[in-house]
């Protein structure tokens, strides 16, 4: 299969899956979006786990390609990071998309042991860009502590997981503000930080 | 429904969705669980989102209760925070079942305003054990920041939910020593705290 069938086929999923959550999507509705027929569905993605898991890898490296375009000539420091935040947590359809994929990948990956490694694998060129983004801000990570990448990524998930499943009130100035506060605060003044 | 039958069908549904994951639960799995008919489900869920939402209320309040007994007693301070924190990182049966159910619900939750909401409710009582836990350790939120307690959730949600749907190495005593050092350490010490 060509490159550019293979990019219609992932984007339909992708729209498919963010709009009717993993557990509402069937192989018919994908192949209607990208126009294909289920068969040539059924060539491309062994089975509907698979298709979550090719969707997850095609959103992750648009996400990844994103922030490294954001990150472009910034100087590390406090603007190269927001710079980064800002690209994912942007009000923008790819964005919002891409955390309703993988927050539907985080609820199959608790019994599928081929996404949990997938994601592990995603997850390397996402911390690969935060760190970079956190280049002079944060001490390194003493032995066994977890890494300072880790923590951003975790309180980032945590307030968009509330942004977009529940009541409560988030935007997007307001996370960012709060991943910035919670690291700034407590890298640069904590005694661990000496 | 008398109270015992309710309680059953709930603990077999969240038995099942722990291992099935919601994608892979059907009701016939949860009736034969609980050893009951699947018409009796019926007249207790009316489809399987209710079932979601019915358990996930169900796992939330027994882990409520949980956290408010390992509180009972404590003065405020570090030792509190971290009794709350062990009660839901705990290395047990119950526990790592409120987070499978939680995770799944917030890949549901993308797409059903019911579920938010449900979601919504049950973060108001978790919220209020969060305070408690956190009395006097942190500064009072200022006008239009997010509450800590809302950050403390967020760092623990990512976090956990690395540690479950990921290759990422992370165990009970790093999630629990990561938050305090990040909330102990930029609430004490860094200049909005004043």
């Amino acid at each position: 299969m060509g490159p550019i069938r293979r990019e219609q086929i992932c984007r339909a999923a992708a729209t498919v899956i963010a709009r009717e959550g993993f557990a509402g999507t069937t192989m018919r509705q994908v192949a209607d979006e990208a126009g294909v027929s289920t068969g040539m569905l059924n060539h491309y993605f062994v089975n509907r786990e698979d298709l979550l898991t090719k969707t997850l890898v095609f959103v992750s490296e648009l996400g990844v390609a994103r922030a490294a375009a954001a990150l472009d000539g910034l100087p590390p420091g406090r603007e190269r990071l927001a710079a980064l935040l800002d690209s994912v947590i942007a009000d923008e359809d790819g964005v919002a998309e891409l955390w309703r994929i993988w927050i539907n990948s985080y609820g199959e990956a608790v019994r599928l042991p081929e996404l949990r490694q997938q994601i592990g694998a995603e997850l390397a060129g996402w911390f690969e860009r935060l760190d970079y983004a956190l280049e002079g801000l944060v001490p390194a990570a003493q032995p066994g502590e977890i890494p300072w990448s880790w923590r951003v990524d975790a309180l980032l998930n945590g307030l968009m997981i509330r942004a977009l499943t529940s009541e409560v009130a988030l935007d997007q100035a307001k996370i960012r503000d709060a991943v910035i506060d919670v690291l700034l605060g407590s890298s640069t003044d904590s005694p661990s930080a000496a």
